[in-house]
């Protein structure tokens, strides 16, 4: 079977499948070497992604993935006693629920390469524009999220990388590098545009061939067509699938 | 687990996740509903699909795909004695070619949803364009492929789809209802540009509707955030995800 590598996040891995999302492009990088899993889950802290593990993860898969992403924290760093407090997560909590999340990986498979992802920075005039344009004059006047908050837990994530040896991706830091990453890359100050979705794709792809996993040096799982004899097309397939 | 749509083909599936590809679109209607896996495989035609069969669905696999589209032909309809001759199929063959590929998806899995889609059509012109632009004046002086040629193709597969009780998708005829189709759907006059994706997106979204199998009707596999209550979330996962 093909492997798999799974994209375990909240709505910026549920929505990478839109068009020019980071998941598709992943999705053609890897094309005919493995199968890219979207777990993304709108919404979803880390604390609820918890619940999640036994049962997208189970312990005794036959095959579990081979790599796979870790892309929380915007949700953890909703602020409390504002509109998305429900979301919270306190900043130590979502280290230790990444640590968790990370440990319950490497139980499935102590072969799987696990990147991090931090939070994406937050645009609070676009968090505001989005509302209003939701809720009219009954929008929030204070923010839900603000940059700094996020920058805190974009940091735990990075550091828990480095504690455990992992690779990881400190995307609210590469985002802000770019002038104008507020409407560049990001489509209503927490989401991605498509451009964002690309610096997502790009990220992911160097932390994976640095890693070793690059699409280049796996093997296809079938001869490409130019290797098939017209006349004795049977050659080709004796490897890889013979006949049953 | 997640239930799988496999999408089966030649290149038009294999690029099927590039920028605005049919394939990534289709992994966005059916998000947190149903993983769709890319089989597809450039330069292949049906006689050579056959090879992959048991290798890509093995008899006794635990959890066979729930349903699949098969998009053969752009390839069997080269035609003998020109440049990609080597890919040629026999018309009478290609249809006994799907009728077996249908079968051993249907051993592998009774209830599975197959879907058929026919060959797009092929802008002749487009054609000698591209092998202009890659091989100037050693290109080819007389169509590898004709729109005529790949129609009667299609013709096969939505004739063998009416045989079987099946549904089908004539993108060859559907296309050709738009004017301009030739540039409009076809980047070099076989494969599919973003708007020729939309429209295999849409009628494969359509034809697995009517075939019972919408996203709307399936149920998320674990809660929306919605039902989660911050205070005490076990609640909302005790039903699916119950702690182990």
């Amino acid at each position: 079977m093909r492997p798999q590598i799974v994209l375990f996040g909240d709505s910026i891995t549920e929505q990478s499948f839109r068009f020019g999302g980071w998941g598709a492009a992943l999705a053609e990088s890897y094309v005919r070497k493995a199968d890219i899993l979207n777990r993304g889950y709108g919404g979803y802290n880390t604390k609820w992604g918890l619940f999640l593990l036994h049962h997208l993860f189970p312990l005794d898969a036959p095959t579990p993935p081979v790599a796979a992403t870790i892309f929380f924290g915007a949700n953890d760093a909703a602020l409390l006693g504002r509109t998305s407090e429900r979301q919270h997560v306190p900043l130590e909590e979502y280290k230790e629920n990444l640590r968790r999340i990370i440990q319950h990986l490497k139980k499935c498979s102590p072969s799987i390469l696990v990147v991090l992802i931090t939070p994406p920075p937050v645009d609070e005039a676009g968090r505001f524009e989005q509302a209003r344009s939701m809720y009219g004059d009954k929008a929030m006047k204070l923010p839900e999220r603000t940059n700094e908050v996020t920058g805190e837990y974009a940091k735990q994530c990075v550091e828990l990388a480095r504690e455990l040896g992992l690779p990881s991706i400190n995307l609210w830091s590469k985002m802000q590098e770019t002038e104008g990453w507020q409407k560049k890359f990001l489509s209503d100050g927490l989401h991605l545009t498509a451009e964002g979705n690309a610096i997502v794709h790009q990220e992911v792809v160097k932390a994976f061939n640095e890693a070793g996993f690059s699409a280049q040096k796996m093997p296809y799982d079938v001869p490409h067509h130019s290797e098939i004899d017209g006349q004795n097309p049977e050659k080709a397939f004796q490897l890889q699938c013979p006949a049953v």
